[in-house]
């Protein structure tokens, strides 16, 4: 099997201002065409470091990646590491990327700069893959195996976590190019509702039953449950049946935990019953404040389904827009079954929608009583001929809270749609 | 300069499937205490490569921070390799985790596991540092300078990230205990509306000037612009005076592009200006589908300014909630600054605050057309006494269309705000 290592580059990484979202990303194209990332490192703007790390990652894998240190600024620096690695002797000019840049910077109204014109200039002994959508090109350094013991290539590919994603599919068919790719498959059995802990003890003899070379993975996530992804890493023509046979054992144990069997998040899932249904859905958020139609809107498509929310962080919007009578809030609060059972009927009657979920619950830090603990959450789901309302705890911060009530509001609304649209 | 290492574990981080948090999470809690980190690892669930890695970056850095693979699943293997490091000679029951780990479960109205149970067990050469927060509590394992040719100490970490997040005070408050620590002086700057390439030009001389030992730094993020970090790596304490000049002079270059001085986000700053003068704001977005107002009230506090949103994703919405006069939409289209000052007025109206920001604009991938295209969004503010309406275009993917429209509507908040106050 062919394997691959990532390296991304910059200061802003190690001292923790910026997180690396593109390793993850980067991986995850590698892992679809069977190619195993053993390794992943971040290193600072630092020449020697970079090289030194480079020449590491090309003496343990095929494949090796790196990202960021292209800019036009003077803290980037990978460009003289791509000039050493390759035993390049001198900067030429590609042209096909600088007719990038132009287009680029004429389609926003800027002149080119000096800076960015340089942006076009690479190493002599690297084969250059043109970036359409920045400035810095991927530069691939090929290395035969006299250097390493193993045939290589070494990528450098831009920071920005746009353009490096972006550029992969180029990336890819220059890989597929250079290596003859095994086969990797992977299943991912999403849940929601359940802990892992839980989850483990009640899968244990299902786990424990899995044909030898197939692999099984815990990642819960606070906006997904836990997913299960098995994974087989051979060619293995006949993987289908058995990734069937044994997602429906599990479905028979787990039920209507599963709620996916593709990887597909809750917002998906829940787009995909209502197109299917000609159904649709509105929100009214209290304590996630937006969190739930920021989840539902950011898949493409979801203007035919989903028709707004009303994020009634104030009680005079509760009462005013939504509709919710000054008297439940006085005499229960706004964190109570009486008062999300209202929003949600009241954001379904203005917006005309099939279904609506609402939420009220306190996020924290402050705000908690002894009746009404920060991580509590009330969610409400009304439809046409009935109106459910559901509670839960959790035990996070903020952040982590908010997430954790969106992602439940969502499950509970799969929940119920399913529940109907059975009926 | 103490330098440190960070490595996660997971093969969920090396095929993609999640994004490593932790790593930056904990680099910045080592860098406010003047810790350098030197590198950060990620690598799988694999007990012989946890040992090497950790050998190697205990060989590097005086300290090593591991975090993931406790789970009680079968996959987290972690523990054995703390086992090996410390050479321990058998377990022994943590009797603080234990009870940490009943008290959890209680108050989740769960009974404990046995595999929760095994969480407290722990190699009987490594200190233990509780985890308040979940059931795998920190192991500590020291080494002696004929070990590493210097003084050393490895941390291991739960991977679930408040988990991981919380356990850095204890961790950190060990680390003083065990090394003497040197100064780290930050100070960062934060810009909006201006590209890295055209703020690196405008910037250029006074970079330039920076005093010899000051390190620049630019980083870009889609939602806070781009901050640039100005660092000093010594101890220094006459910094203070010297950041304060620098940023006067910076300031006189680039006005009000700058929005903070010590790293506060744009939804923070707004937050505070309001709560300084008394005055409160709403929202009505349809593009960006509640990102804005998930981004405002992501703030603690957030609901003493903030009276919420209404997410009109459909045109319904905006004529049935907000307002907006059918004429406009039928005769302008929904995305247009006739149709965002109306939305703006319209929530300002029925939530009666002091401003209001709206959006309506084209996300893609699908909806655009030749005069209106994908990555073009319209923003409207109003206040009692005006409403100004503007527009930007950008050139991204949907999910990075959306934040940057969220960002942008935020950054004209704050300047019409700015201009309302000072007028």
């Amino acid at each position: 099997m062919i394997t691959a290592s990532i390296c991304t580059i910059g200061d802003e990484i190690l001292i923790g201002q910026i997180t690396d979202t593109n390793s993850s990303v980067i991986a995850g194209e590698l892992g679809k065409s069977g190619i195993r990332v053993v390794e992943m490192v971040s290193v600072g703007d630092d020449g020697r470091e970079i090289f030194r790390t480079a020449e590491n990652l090309l003496a343990k894998s095929e494949i090796v990646i790196l990202t960021g240190g292209l800019g036009p600024t003077k803290d980037d620096v990978t460009k003289g590491v791509i000039y050493e690695l390759s035993g390049s002797t001198g900067y030429v000019d590609d042209p096909r990327q600088l007719e990038i840049i132009h287009g680029i910077l004429a389609s926003r109204g800027l002149d080119s700069l000096a800076s960015n014109r340089r942006q076009a200039s690479v190493p002599d002994r690297c084969d250059v893959i043109p970036n359409r959508l920045g400035t810095a090109p991927v530069m691939a350094v090929r290395f035969d195996e006299g250097r390493y013991g193993h045939k290589a290539v070494l990528y450098s590919l831009p920071g920005v976590p746009f353009e490096a994603a972006g550029a992969m599919p180029d990336v890819m068919s220059d890989i597929r190019k250079s290596f003859s790719l095994s086969e990797i498959h992977h299943k991912t059995i999403m849940t929601y509702g359940i802990a892992e802990s839980a989850l483990a003890e009640r899968i244990s003899s299902w786990e424990d039953s899995l044909p030898e070379n197939f692999h099984l993975a815990y990642l819960p996530d606070p906006l997904k449950g836990v997913a299960l992804r098995l994974s087989v890493y051979e060619s293995a023509s006949g993987v289908s049946p058995v990734f069937s046979r044994e997602t429906d054992s599990l479905k028979k144990i787990l039920g209507n935990v599963i709620y996916s069997e593709d990887g597909k998040t809750l917002q998906e899932v829940i787009g995909q019953i209502l197109v299917e249904h000609g159904k649709t859905v509105s929100t009214a958020e209290s304590c996630t404040g937006g969190k739930i139609a920021s989840m539902l809107t950011s898949v493409a498509g979801s203007s035919g389904y989903y028709s707004g929310s009303v994020v009634s962080y104030s009680n005079s919007v509760k009462e005013n827009v939504l509709g919710v009578p000054h008297d439940i809030i006085s005499e229960y609060g706004a964190v109570s079954p009486e008062c999300v059972a209202a929003m949600a009927e009241g954001v379904r009657r203005i917006t005309g929608t099939d279904y609506a979920v609402a939420t009220s619950g306190i996020a924290g830090p402050g705000g908690g009583s002894d009746g009404k603990p920060v991580g509590l959450v009330w969610v409400g789901i009304a439809s046409r001929r009935r109106t459910e309302t559901v509670k839960f705890n959790f035990h996070n911060d903020r952040i982590r809270n908010i997430e954790r009530f969106a992602a439940s509001a969502l499950n509970a609304l799969r929940l119920f749609i399913l529940d109907d649209i059975n009926d």
